[in-house]
């Protein structure tokens, strides 16, 4: 260890998307280790719209480790964090920064104390997965730090340590997590099955859902579903298997059609398993139903399937358009049926990407107001339209994996200090 | 054939109960016979408050089949109607009335025409399994009339081609609707486990919830999950035989905690495979989900279950308390949650065996404003009480089966044109 009289601060910031899953992990058949009961597959969404930021930081001056999330600092006892820090320590490296004169050797990182701060682009609480990209983050930032020997697909499985999807977001584009058959987990990691460049033309429009009702976690969920579902067995043995390897398929084969099918028949099983539990899990709601129907409506007037839809344990919904001309039309339906609020306005009602708005020759509320039903709604009735029942809809596209940000601007603790900006 | 120059008519009325089912039937292996692919238990409901009435009538001045629903013409050309008419008409034997003159030679009945009026006291459109009563009191007083030997069992076959939960009703009590082997349905009917009075303490209450939108029918449904769903083969197979052979022990040992887990387990399940069907279906909506973790809440409080649940393919919670005392706190709670519109008056929002809102100590809607969280509720933040998610609730308990009304008064069709009254 060395450096100015012990007053250095060696730190990494990176980057890390969050992912939805479009064959759905639900159930553990390990607790501690997380192992899930069977495969899933995921795409990687857009860290331009969706993703953490994450400044971890060393120095011989701090008394404990520390963690800020979105400026507040949280606790790190949790027994997931402690894996993965535990896990990350253990194979550490040595690390030699000339310009600093700063040189920490590996059996060093057991006594040095580590500042982490991490920050979501995006709203902590509306159930976008912020803990995958959460941990995911936290991991690949420290394997930068302790310039770990290991390639992403092995800190998947520490990243999985902290939150079982967190290994999914190690990589961009579309993500199969296998569940493995060690029983020390070393082989329950995520591997790329292609890249974001590999597909795309397909958009994402996401719906933030007003909930209602407080939800379960998906930790407590998913044990529960183990414990009681007389379905989920099934489904794990015998159904999911058959849908990865046709969704590997169906990736490989840019098949839209099959793409479809299989992600919003997994979305609809994984939550008929949480019905299917007691006491029973709701995470859908009307307004998630409500969608679903408009989508439903639309893929059945075209014949073959325009729009994915995929809901985690959650009500919010995640679309997946086969391209962008089908985007629009998607954001022209969503509009009609869920307008905003009066005191809404357009520009914080579709984040993310707006050009897609423009594509669907939307510009203000006027033109949503002008909106018509689309033709699949046979009976002109018009629907009952809850203003406010979505909060907001992010435009996105499936992104790439972890980068570091090299660029001393983005990170989130102070060079010196090695506390919060 | 004889009498008074051909005019006279002769008639039967009877009246028929409406049953719920506690462990589901959902599915068919022949759409044409009406073959389950489990067999399903239900309870009958009390007539008094939910049955059917059906006047059947024949004479040889009528030119045709006519039948009226609730005082409206209604076709009888379905498949349905003319299966149970063929079947009934090919068991028909001789009839004498000996007082009118009249005798009925049973060749005679395939070239007499039949007037029948049929009549619920209840709201046909509210999801109450009125197609259940109807057509079980349809072939029932269509039996009487032509003098049927059969008994309710093989009766409840011919009814279960008319509409397949309609078999159960044709018994009081606790009622197991055997799958059956044969392929000619034969041995698919209908078997009482036990009648009202082996269980006499439960007490019923069911919420009329407001729907938003149209259902799918239970007959295209069904079909869509046995067609798409990937869940409901080990559900027929695997799941519901073992919950049949529990129930019956349950009901026969009246066993709430286990008769409560299965019918919410079962009901449960039943929405979960309609969710796993593809598209998806949704039968319950967010007053639903409410209603479930109200009495899910309450239940854990209690440690041992109070009340069960069970939704059909619709909206509409049917809960069935282990006694009075525990229908009357059952009722405190859904009136706290659930109030009625400020338009509504307490005597059109609680129907059927008013008695309970007595015992709940809830004379006037002061009673009802004046109601406080239960115990079980936690966290005293006022819960959102939308006013007007129920419709009304009706208070019951189990009842008995078909019965035949002798008094004149009680028939719907007039006994000299044998048109409606």
């Amino acid at each position: 260890m060395g450096g100015e009289a012990e007053k250095w601060v060696l730190m990494v910031t990176a980057r890390t998307p969050t992912n939805i899953a479009v064959i759905k992990y639900w159930g553990k058949r390990d607790e501690t280790l997380i192992l899930p009961i069977n495969d899933s597959i995921s795409v990687t969404l857009d860290p331009s719209h969706l993703c953490t930021t994450t400044t971890v930081s060393v120095s011989p001056s701090f008394d404990q480790d520390r963690m800020w999330l979105n400026g507040k600092e949280i606790s790190l006892q949790g027994g997931r964090f402690q894996s993965c820090l535990r896990e990350i320590r253990a194979r550490a490296q040595d690390v030699e920064d000339k310009k600093k004169g700063i040189k920490i050797n590996k059996e060093d990182w057991q006594k040095l104390n580590l500042h982490i701060a991490s920050y979501n682009n995006f709203p902590t609480a509306a159930g976008l997965a912020s803990s995958a990209a959460g941990l995911a983050c936290l991991v690949f930032s420290l394997a930068k730090l302790m310039n770990l020997k290991e390639d992403n697909s092995q800190l998947s499985a520490i990243a999985r340590q902290g939150s079982g999807s967190a290994c999914r977001s190690l990589y961009g584009g579309f993500v199969k997590w296998c569940m493995g058959k060690e029983e020390n987990g070393s082989d329950s990691l995520a591997v790329q099955l292609a890249d974001e460049k590999h597909w795309d033309e397909l958009v994402i429009i996401i719906a933030v859902v007003s909930a209602r009702q407080k939800e379960t976690s998906s930790t407590s969920g998913m044990r529960d579903t183990v414990e009681t579902s007389a379905l989920i067995e099934h489904r794990a043995k015998e159904v999911v298997p058959k849908r990865i390897t046709e969704m590997e398929g169906a990736i490989q084969n840019r098949d839209f059609a099959t793409f479809a099918r299989l992600a919003c028949t997994d979305s609809n099983q994984f939550h008929a398993v949480c019905l299917d539990t007691y006491p029973p899990i709701f995470y859908m709601n009307d307004t998630s139903h409500r969608i679903i129907s408009c989508v439903e409506k639309w893929n059945r007037a075209e014949e073959t399937p325009q729009v994915a839809y995929t809901f985690d344990a959650g009500p919010n919904a995640v679309m997946i358009a086969r391209n962008r001309k089908t985007a629009a039309l998607l954001l022209q339906r969503l509009l009609y049926n869920f307008p905003p609020q009066s005191d809404t306005d357009l520009d914080s009602y579709i984040i993310g990407d707006k050009s897609i708005l423009q594509d669907a020759g939307i510009k203000d509320m006027k033109d949503v107001e002008a909106l018509t039903a689309p033709p699949e709604v046979k009976d002109k009735i018009p629907t009952q339209k809850s203003k406010g029942d979505v909060s907001y809809f992010i435009c996105t596209r499936p992104g790439g994996g972890p980068v570091v940000l090299s660029d001393e601007t983005h990170a989130l603790l102070d060079p010196l200090t090695g506390l919060p900006k």
